[in-house]
């Protein structure tokens, strides 16, 4: 291990840290962990979480080895209107299947997309995207589908910001994670996403390795290439769906330990933030509201949308988390600022 | 944190060592990590991929994020002979479930397995033993099935060492596991045990937190108690079965990485020592062989044994491993102590 390692320096640091707290030394007043949030409810809830489940010797004190905290990505964690990213690079890859496959451009719902006709493209169903899906996401390689995932995560641009969708993250979530884990907590992503996709940048956006990124998952199959070297085959049968049920199913599947805290800003997050308020001890859950039209957007019960395709926040979710104490966060109120771009 | 919290003293004492090895100190020769190995082949290919491969500035460097090194669990790190431990529980519970449902006992497998009658219950074929399985494995929630588990753990016995098969693990593999976690690889467990089962013990017998466990798993279900508490229930359905072709894949499904280590001992561990030496790179493939019937059990090519129910090596094994370069670890010759209790 060299000091010019920029990994071993901030272990380094890391170890000056826990050895002054070890040894009784104090930075004084720590600075606020949370800048981009608001004083406020939320706010002050994350922290007394915090420092609840951390202090030892009090009855709320939570083991290291138990810390754990799981975050739903599209909507919680990154902007997913008007449309899923994943969605977005599944769409934007049929024009190169149909390259591959020239009979794909005759059925639907691939000719549709080749078109490019924006409003036909907006009304395709839950089954036709399915369809896309499956088409973009199995039926190769593990390494060939994280090759073409890669590259179109560097080019493509979300079209309001105009920027990578790897930046559209939130900062005030940004925040949370590292205050977490800054008191040891292991941050987990549990998405309704493909996990292949999601895990190709879980590191570099949010500092989260790939196995701590749990998401919906198809079957791979092993085989070997001419040569006799093995590979994995993606193949176009699921595994688990992650949303819903499938998220503590897939909590316990992957984790194996129910969360101490848990963010979610949908109706497919439901289940989760149950499951996590269900265990003994201080719990957090945490459902993030869009109502910030100018800002971001706002959809759900904060504008009375008319039901999307994306992020369902219904009047009976609403309600769920107010009978179960859970905390809503206004992005409107409670964050001063949505992405780290901003300033 | 506090000095008393053994756990934050571990810690420190950790970072002691990583601030000494980045500020320039030495504490001279370092004592032998692997002392219940006899020099030879087997222990100088572990010492030298580790050294190889956490050496910063060589080729062969792996960053400390990839480096993650799989172990199969029954034969490698502890015995599965005559019969695996998990099965043994699993006939164990028979009795009880016969109490719950008194028609049981006039089924067949459980009829046999009431009997008593040792022969008979060594003759069951694997769809009689899968039938237990379910029916001890499945149909009960999370909770209650960790509860059973963990019971028996602590209470049942080996019949030969007359000790809980958590002692039964092997010394030099438990060196092994820590020698690699010393130099920052992530140790987990692939097994085709159930992991639901494995994950009760992994911390306290390996180190290995629960997290890192991956085996053979089922679906599970989630729903509400009287109270509308929500819990899951282990679903008689098979989700991954970790055997085989089914270790790579898991592999993929939990962890993500390709290990860049790997350690088996039947042809249920063939797939995933293909996979981890197919890798780019210094790759470590191990077979551990059972060839000391006195000191443990002596089966496969070793002593050209019938074959077995459990831990298959064959000749085609060996012929591979000699071809790909894997190295296989006789335990009469290449350990020097089997158990830790031993001395």
């Amino acid at each position: 291990m060299r000091v010019s390692d920029p990994s071993a320096r901030s272990r380094a640091w890391a170890c000056v840290a826990v050895l002054a707290a070890v040894l009784g030394f104090s930075a004084g007043a720590a600075a606020d962990p949370l800048p981009s949030w608001n004083d406020g409810p939320a706010k002050r809830a994350i922290v007394e979480f915090v420092q609840k489940t951390t202090t030892p010797g009090t009855s709320k004190f939570v083991p290291q080895a138990e810390r754990v905290a799981t975050f739903d990505q599209d909507g919680t964690l990154w902007v997913e209107h008007p449309m899923y990213s994943f969605v977005v690079y599944a769409l934007d890859r049929v024009p190169e299947l149909a390259k591959a496959k020239p009979e794909l451009a005759k059925v639907e719902p691939f000719k549709t997309v080749l078109s490019g006709d924006r409003a036909a493209i907006a009304k395709l169903t839950l089954p036709d995207l399915e369809k896309i899906l499956a088409a973009t996401f199995t039926g190769r390689s593990t390494d060939a589908f994280d090759a073409e995932a890669s590259e179109w995560l560097t080019t493509a641009k979300d079209p309001r910001w105009k920027r990578p969708y790897t930046d559209l993250t939130y900062q005030p979530m940004q925040e949370v994670l590292r205050y977490l884990r800054a008191n040891r907590y292991e941050t987990y992503i549990v998405t309704g996403g493909g996990q292949d996709f999601v895990r190709l940048y879980s590191e570099t956006t949010y500092g989260i390795p790939r196995e701590q990124v749990v998401g919906t998952a198809g079957v791979t199959k092993y085989g070997y290439d001419d040569d006799g070297k093995p590979f994995l085959t993606k193949e176009p049968k699921l595994l688990l769906n992650d949303n819903d049920a499938g998220k503590p199913e897939g909590i316990h599947l992957m984790i194996g330990r129910r969360p101490v805290a848990a963010f979610g800003n949908s109706t497919g997050d439901r289940q989760m933030l149950e499951y996590t308020k269900a265990g003994e001890g201080v719990r957090l859950s945490m459902l993030i509201l869009h109502d910030d039209a100018t800002r971001e957007y706002a959809y759900g019960p904060a504008e009375n949308l008319p039901d999307t395709k994306v992020g369902t926040f219904t009047q009976a979710l609403y309600d769920e988390a107010q009978k179960d104490g859970w905390i809503v966060v206004s992005m409107k109120r409670d964050w001063n600022r949505i992405f780290a771009f901003e300033r």
